[in-house]
């Protein structure tokens, strides 16, 4: 089996910090890292494995977290790639959030209120299927709060997402980056198949005619919050095999990289009576 | 592949509401329903992709919830019980609830105060990893609460779980029922291998120790609160595999039970300028 470094991975879908970053540069449809089909099942077979290992470690060892944050539009992906990284790894290691419209209570306080309270606990991997950043997404696309607070926000969340790494949290950001008409397809789908028809919402088909507006704003959210402490990687998303490949090649990168120990054994079966 | 019916199932390991239960009598090595090693992991593997299904449903029908208590004593099989029986099921249909000891917070509270704020939303399977029957077990043996106010409180959990049910949430109790050698033998593992050994806590020794209590406590839990809208079942658990086998049985049963429709298609592709 042949699978991409995850070295490898990173380089080629990360948004280099500090760099411009440039959108229309980056295909959709990119597949070079994963030409062969089974290869990349059975990748990420193994790496959905390890994933499972690592949380385990994580929990014992009670020290860090880690937040993996999905943001991309409508069909791009977020609900599967869920399911699919982290198809081995326990619910209770675990906290998924997704963040929906914001409730009067959460819009009488800071924008960050709300994301602050859903962080993942240490020990746990926490998902936020969109978060934070959609303040700067269809916020800023329907203009639902001033242009001026909107463009203080990414510095704000670039010193948030650093409080939360210098305390201990690993922020892995994965825009699914889909293209318009891979979207087009998948819409149909979702109004063609009776299992799927529950996920259309008109909606989408609004956010849909502002697509030039909203992959403005991802440039811009890119551009400015890809940190070093947080860097967003923008992942191919057409293929849906692929996009989980990649992803969990990333997350199994950054659990392996933390080199937890497992606790000491302190006692043995002899120091009790066990009875 | 012979697998026992959901109602054989449900019949040898439910708690008849009304009846005298006598905890004695049940067998923690019981392995009648489930002879053959091989029949009983093949339909587990077909109960958890059945219930991921059912659970997608859930979420797209979006009126009813499953909560599932999983109560037992140390070493049981919770946690084993959570990754196996929704192995197949998504993160993002899942709230899993682990209860500790109370913080000081919640000990202002009413001991329901936490439990309440935890319960599954409609669409989603929630999961309590120990519950608000700790309040009548832990803290009965180890008396951290009045004889008279425990006495109460097995008719108040009766009313709050029939709140529950009667505003849509299917509610499933396991009482994972492991043998005092299976469990001695369970804790030397704990002690001996590096990757468990992190579970171990000196204080399940002092639970030990206190067997023949912690029994009486939950024959009563059992005994008082198996209802006809929210029953005990008593999962022999000696055996892990044909443990989370009959518990993924229960649940696709009462999945299967509630009988939902996927929502109606109202539109077509053609209905709209996807472009």
């Amino acid at each position: 089996m042949s699978q991409p470094s995850i070295t490898e991975v990173r380089a080629r879908f990360i948004a280099q910090p500090g760099e411009p970053f440039d959108l229309s540069a980056r295909d959709s449809g990119d597949r070079a890292l994963f030409e062969d089909k089974d290869d990349t099942k059975d990748g990420l077979t193994e790496d959905g494995k390890a994933i499972d290992q690592l949380q385990n470690l994580l929990y014992a060892n009670g020290k860090r977290s880690v937040l993996v944050v999905l943001q991309g539009m409508d069909t791009a992906g977020k609900s599967g790639t869920i399911k699919s990284v982290f198809a081995y790894t326990t619910p209770l290691g675990m906290q998924v959030k997704a963040f929906k419209a914001p409730s009067k209570e959460e819009l009488a306080h800071d924008y960050l209120w709300r994301v602050h309270q859903a962080v993942p606990k240490r020990g746990k991997i926490g998902i936020f299927d969109r978060s934070h950043y959609e303040d700067v997404l269809v916020v800023k696309v329907r203009e639902f709060a001033p242009a001026e607070d909107i463009e203080q926000r990414y510095e704000q969340i670039n010193q948030f997402e650093k409080h939360l790494v210098e305390n201990g949290t690993v922020v892995l950001k994965f825009m699914l980056h889909v293209g318009y008409e891979e979207q087009g397809i998948r819409l149909r789908q979702r109004l063609m198949e009776g299992h799927k028809y529950w996920k259309f919402n008109p909606q989408d088909l609004e956010d849909r005619k502002l697509w030039p507006q909203f992959m403005s704003a991802y440039e811009t959210m890119v551009q400015r919050c890809s940190t070093e402490h947080a860097p967003w990687y923008v992942i191919p998303s057409d293929s849906r095999k692929r996009r989980n490949a990649a992803i969990a090649r990333i997350v199994r990168g950054a659990l392996e990289e933390l080199d937890l120990e497992w606790p000491l054994q302190l006692h043995h079966p002899d120091d009790f009576d066990i009875g």
